[in-house]
């Protein structure tokens, strides 16, 4: 097993990553207050995982909590279900909540840990690989609006991140490779020799190499530890993990929530930044096509959505978090591992960008 | 005007109490850091204080948000209006929302300032007794949940508190008693020399004497500041401040939300905690009545709803917060102006509390 530590004060907490963890029960006992838990966890874990965790942790009084599967789901009625579950069962302030699920149970049964009571413990235990190398870690939690994602929610950390590696297992393999698009990111906004690594393991990875897994996660985890450990509230650095996230956001928000994956939206969107980032001079056409031909390799889609026309990308991006008295801040890559956030940019440039032909470089890359 | 502190490191913020303070535009202006702003208030408000307070604001983007007014409107379907305007009128992260009405509002415009892009700042500005001296200072935001009163919220502080005395003079005088209910309480769990100025006062008070009303909310708010300073989150001191507020709880959900005022529950259930408290043997039967004739010449009923049964009592407190790992915490009275939070008391005194005959009392106190 290795360990990880976000350092943010009296909010710090470990990050464990191994096989095997779900029966571990010192490794959660250490986290855990009360006598009572609650497991949040959707229909499709549940049948997987929700058992042997219950096994493990049977000294606790547990209330299972199963939602429905799906990024739809993500919403104040589902949430609503937490909170009438833990009432129902008295859960009291000593409570301690368990995400069991991806990025989608992860806010969820975070944002209602937050609320619950004004705020009870709770414990990240990741089953995607999305969730284990970028949402559960730094304590972003929330729910969708009609109007945009993640609109509605609340920074609050974890006790503690338990990333199972076997339960990669029973991952669908379209979710592997979402997983991959944050993994990717990381190398493009802050480790270039990372990036390096993962062209010499994509496919190990999407063979379910452990070794090369558990490399993956840790080093993605760690990047992410140290850009929220230096900025919690996202006031400045943290909004670089958002890079390709504002047009992927607006592909989610217009495509229905749960069309494209999260991580395939995040892919085009990346794809959209870095051909932004090549129309400013900042990184050459080679850079940018290398980075596209390893999301290729990881089986994520480069190419917006046919029917999005720029006027849909722009008024998508009107209700972004990162928008300040009116201007749209974008993460861009000044170079392939330095990533920025910046509204300096000439509108025409944006525009280029939303109209440029992404099926036909995805033709050309494909076939060389 | 009159200025104090809330020391909370770099949570700290200040409460400004005074006549005419909501045409000041300074004292605003400091601390509102963008260009966009939104008043959330309700239908009886409005038409009372928002046109002056846009007036005064009038150099800001404002979007005004009028909910309808009632405890029974603090609900998540409520809440949902408040980022519905905030979407819709595309507010960024650098919005600051103001809360302009009682408690209601204020714990309402506060938790929809904590989740909205997990948090942006707001300021309060309270226009009831009860949201003057205990809602609006200490950072307690949220909304009812069916099953439990304040179930759902964060703890979230305000950049300011703005108090403008004048808008009492359009309180109901049923409000203005409910919000002695919260003055009586800081005499009663931690100034005992209070308690003797608000019998010499309790007139003055209810006739809006302005000097009268001033100190008291000055003294209260103080006392709130110095509690809330120690112990923000309620890990232990705090819960003195819940006086009479479990027992109060337990009415207000069983009668349904609104059918008695906060204030009145919180009399009434005050009036068992000194019931309590006496049947311990804490405080002397003179000293619960010396403050249960107070309550009455404040307007305020001492005596719970005749058809709520102690089996009722138990059933809401069983999910009070101040519940942990089974135990029913209750705050009690050791002397006149020292509270303390216990679950150590015999079961019997608590059920001899609950069937405890205060009609009687109450005829018996009106009497003499």
């Amino acid at each position: 097993m290795q360990s990880l530590q976000v350092d943010l004060g009296e909010r710090s907490y470990p990050i464990y990553i191994g096989r095997g963890l779900l029966g571990q029960a010192q490794l959660f006992e250490r986290h855990i207050a009360g006598r009572q838990i609650a497991i949040v966890t959707n229909d499709t874990v549940a049948p997987l995982y929700l058992e042997a965790l219950c096994h493990t942790l049977a000294k606790y009084s547990i209330t299972p909590i199963i939602l429905p599967d799906g990024e739809a789901f993500k919403n104040w009625e589902t949430l609503q279900l937490i909170f009438d579950a833990l009432l129902a069962a008295r859960h009291d302030r000593r409570t301690t909540v368990i995400a069991l699920g991806g990025g989608v149970i992860g806010d969820m049964a975070g944002f209602a840990s937050a609320c619950y009571q004004r705020g009870v413990d709770f414990i990240q235990v990741p089953t995607t690989l999305l969730s284990q190398v970028d949402s559960s870690v730094g304590g972003k939690t929330g729910i969708n609006h009609p109007l945009g994602k993640n609109m509605v929610g609340a920074f609050y950390q974890p006790k503690a991140v338990v990333i199972d590696t076997d339960s990669l297992r029973t991952l669908p393999s379209r979710e592997l490779s979402a997983g991959l698009a944050e993994v990717i990111k990381y190398g493009l906004i802050c480790d270039a020799p990372f990036l390096g690594w993962l062209e010499s393991n994509v496919d190990a990875l999407r063979a379910l190499d452990d070794a090369a897994l558990r490399h993956a996660i840790e080093r993605s985890c760690a990047a992410k530890a140290r850009v929220v450990g230096s900025d919690e509230r996202e006031s400045g650095l943290r909004a670089i993990l958002n890079l390709g996230h504002t047009f992927g956001h607006a592909i989610e928000t217009h495509m229905g929530y749960g069309v494209w994956l999260h991580g395939e939206a995040v892919a085009a969107g990346t794809a959209m930044a870095l051909e932004m980032s090549r129309r400013l001079g900042w990184i050459a056409e080679a850079e940018r096509n290398r980075a596209l031909r390893l999301f290729i390799r990881a089986g994520l889609p480069i190419v917006p959505p046919v029917e999005m026309t720029p006027e849909h990308f722009l008024g998508h991006m009107a209700v972004d978090k990162k928008v300040l008295d009116g201007q749209l801040r974008l993460v861009l890559l000044r170079s392939v591992g330095d990533a920025v956030v910046t509204a300096d940019y000439p509108a025409a440039v944006l525009q280029e960008t939303l109209v440029a032909n992404y099926q036909a470089l995805f033709e050309q890359l494909r076939s060389q």
